[in-house]
């Protein structure tokens, strides 16, 4: 048996040690990292993974580790990846989660795992895809997924997900506005956290003539929030039942007030992901997206090897800056007997 | 002669209708784009490449015209070309751009061209950088890229641009603290537009600060721009001047004020650009990274096909979902075989 085929028998047999050391070959793309999560996917598919996104400041942390204690009191075993966001100015937060860790260990049932969101190339997804896999294995119940909404992870976080829930900072009526390139398609619910603040109200209200005006009409961007319809509110509407409105929950992270209540919705949200086939459906999408972005990495390591072997990318510069080549001549001849060869291949294995 | 080779030779001997058809058929890469492309870029390398970006508001389209019709003044051709952002929120900019094109049919030395910024992987890059080397090759003195700045796309113009001007509407302390997380790094010049309303004064203020602080340390993210150090600025210090600080200027684009001066700085740029060798610098990074970009996505797409020919990416999926199989599995198996047949062909090439 190999080193890391008992490290796989540990880890389905509960050690956390074993997870722990999982996690770090993951996240260091260690040799065999592969064959390892190849060998985990036959043990997932049994937790509930709740992505939490929102900006620096909106109370993440804080909601992330009260969400982890009340399903701890339930019973319930959770595992917590926060993502470092990879820029240097927000040195700040990456502290903030170290620190949170530590404040945790020796409490096993909430396994806590800060990863880095560096890497090029769908570099975030496929590791912390990878880390979920683990935890799941493992026989998590609960798995939260934290990030920085900052960009591209928002849009991510949903390749890993069964439910997201996007944090909203109270009396940011800008937020709200910015929130809509993106973050409306993603969000199963909304968190206006902090909402013993200021504004809390008036968040609340905007999220939800936000939320209404999607229905209406789907591309209707050039409405600003302001210039949209106003007048009077009530949750529910009638014009589109079909589609499910994202529920807009109001907590007090600090306190704990309004928890119970989140993980309500995400209880809920689970039981309608299961009712109406869309847990199987997001499953697959993600698979599709997975493998994909494993052919894509995988094929750009191949044409960095090829290109290597031809005497590197510089010696093709040379050229197109001599004018005796150009960028489109290079990628045929670099790639050109790739194809031809992966053709011949494919003619044979049909004959 | 084919079709393809007299539209060549009609562009480079000036005929406007040549450009705009060598673009549309760049835009929408059709059949021959790429050996039009190649045909091209031996007779590239002479034009200044400007890109401005900034946030929708900042006054971007009326700025470029003005900076137009002023080099137009002085003799020389223009080219501009205008991203619109795939957003749909953001239609009203669209519009825009549209009824400004209009404005300037009949006036050839200004050649205006709106192009999509849809497309997935290196979608806009390639199309713009492309359309670039058209107007390059066409024998364009100037040519001006305006992109919305937002997210990638700003750090996307770097690639074909030789110059950067960054546009900040006056009287956003928030603008220019959420400018540096990217912008600052990319930035050759800033440009406060709109200097005649109130808050300009503070905006170039904090934008001094903001660049003094760069210098004086480059990862000193944690310190806003309100906790710096405040106190007298002036624009010139001495404790870095190996790395060229990006000058401020004033703009009112309504009225042209300050766009003679923003034209000094630019061409103040392009002569350090050439004193310093940073000029073929940045050329020799822009073909590295439009090598790469071609050889991800045309490897992407020969992947893309022998994923059909196996069937398919949801017969995959299936086997995902029943846990015969998971994607590393996936794409070993798909990839392998290619990974082989190159191996072999350099082997032999080799010999």
């Amino acid at each position: 048996m190999s080193g890391d085929e008992s490290l796989i028998d540990e880890l389905l047999a509960g050690e956390h040690r074993a997870l722990a050391r999982v996690i770090t070959k993951i996240e260091n793309r260690s040799p065999g990292y592969r064959e390892l999560v190849s060998r985990l996917h036959d043990h997932t598919g049994r937790a509930q993974v709740v992505g939490i996104t929102g900006s620096p400041g909106a109370g993440k942390s804080t909601l992330v580790d009260k969400m982890a204690a009340t399903y701890r009191e339930r019973g319930e075993t959770v595992g917590v990846i926060a993502i470092d966001p990879s820029s240097p100015y927000t040195g700040g937060a990456v502290l903030g989660d170290r620190i949170r860790m530590a404040s945790n260990v020796g409490d096993m049932d909430v396994f806590f795992r800060s990863m880095s969101a560096r890497g090029s190339l769908g570099g975030l997804s496929t590791s912390t895809t990878d880390a979920v896999k683990a935890l799941d294995a493992f026989g998590k119940d609960r798995i939260i997924v934290e990030t920085v909404g900052a960009g591209q992870n928002e849009v991510d976080i949903v390749r890993m997900a069964d439910t997201v829930a996007v944090l909203v900072p109270p009396g940011s009526g800008d937020d709200v506005q910015m929130l809509k390139a993106g973050i409306l398609e993603i969000a199963d619910a909304f968190v206006v956290n902090k909402a013993d603040l200021d504004g809390a109200d008036r968040t609340v209200k905007e999220l939800r003539e936000m939320v209404h005006m999607r229905d209406a009409s789907p591309m209707a961007g050039h409405h600003g929030a302001g210039a949209g319809p106003s007048g009077i509110d009530d949750d529910k509407n009638e014009d589109d039942d079909e589609e499910r409105q994202p529920p807009i929950i109001e907590t007090v992270a600090k306190t704990g007030e309004g928890v119970d209540e989140l993980l309500a919705v995400l209880a809920d949200h689970a039981e309608w992901l299961e009712a109406t086939g869309e847990r199987g459906a997001r499953a697959r999408r993600r698979y599709a997206d997975e493998i994909r972005t494993l052919l894509r990495a995988d094929s750009a390591a191949l044409v960095e090897e090829e290109l290597e072997a031809r005497g590197g990318l510089e010696e093709y510069v040379d050229a197109v800056v001599a004018r005796e080549t150009d960028p489109y001549s290079v990628a045929d001849e670099v790639l050109a007997p790739v194809a031809e060869a992966v053709r011949e291949r494919r003619d044979a294995r049909e004959d």
